[in-house]
């Protein structure tokens, strides 16, 4: 069996939070220096500019709401980290994914998820069972609960930090060893 | 004890979908022409102009997040009825209860909740889970399931539907008692 885990990937990172001090942000962009040689993640930025989802612009969707669906598709695997507000999935995070149900591109992508409030457990929760019910694939040893709140650590705080640091890069060399072995068996199926 | 029922009363309802054939914007609109004579019902109709939730514009909110919280303040109870997309509340929905949870308008309000798909029962569970941690006060005998999906009604066909309105009209009486039971007790604790 080849050394699969050299295969090149590209994620794209979903943050659910629009704080501009976000412990779930600084997560994602400390995957992005943390991750392997062979992985490109890329932050989704554009998530405020998504409008609040209507049903009834199917097939009318703006240009931001195409270029989500088309960079999700593009992608490899997605990480998704999200604060949890009054004991639920944030509203920026859930109008993303319901954005994301009507179209195909979600649907088996490997998925990793990231709580940075391990405490906090019903946000976390509820979006395991909304990306499950969406059809994408979570990749159990790659979600990881990293307890940043109150740290006050920004995107290089985490990557100088010895245990987060390294439990980061074991997470994304899990998901992206199950994402290249899922990509390898289909080939190998072909 | 006097008839605490006759007090004049005002409602919002709060809508979770900006579909415009929306069953639960139906059902609100239903409400709104079937409440008691003492009781006024305002349909909220800005939640799309909301922005996307960001606790960095704290002390900085836009013109639409301020009004909805003096609206929620102004009025006697809240009406909710919202779809659930993917096992999930809508972020149409979560989004404006997102930016209510740092004020004082929501808290203690009386609030009725109406689930139109009694089959759907995550998005429902999980409002009532974030309202309670809200402390807003749910009136439970108020709070009904009718299973709207699928039946073509709009509000003046859920007003003609005798069972349904009816189940409507008892909760809508026995939400505004509770209401001024829970105000008369003040009154008589004052």
């Amino acid at each position: 069996m080849p050394d699969v885990v050299y295969i090149k990937l590209r994620l794209l990172a979903i943050s659910g939070s629009l704080r501009a001090a976000s412990y779930n942000t600084a997560l994602l962009r400390a995957a992005a220096l943390l991750a392997p040689d062979n992985v490109e993640i890329v932050l989704y930025t554009d998530i405020v500019n998504l409008p609040l989802f209507n049903p009834d612009l199917e097939g009318y969707e703006p240009d931001s709401v195409l270029n989500l669906r088309k960079l999700v598709g593009s992608v490899d695997g997605i990480l998704i980290a999200s604060p949890e507000y009054a004991h639920g999935v944030s509203g920026v995070m859930k109008n993303a994914l319901d954005w994301l149900v009507s179209g195909e591109e979600f649907v088996g992508k490997p998925v990793a998820l990231y709580n940075t409030s391990p405490r906090a457990s019903h946000a976390y929760a509820a979006l395991q069972e909304i990306i499950s019910v969406m059809s994408a694939y979570i990749v159990n040893e790659a979600c990881i609960s990293v307890a940043l709140l109150g740290t006050q650590l920004d995107a290089m705080g985490i990557v100088a930090h010895p245990e987060i640091a390294q439990s980061m890069r074991q997470s994304l060399l899990d998901f992206t060893r199950a994402i290249s072995n899922s990509k390898s068996s289909v080939q190998a199926g072909d």
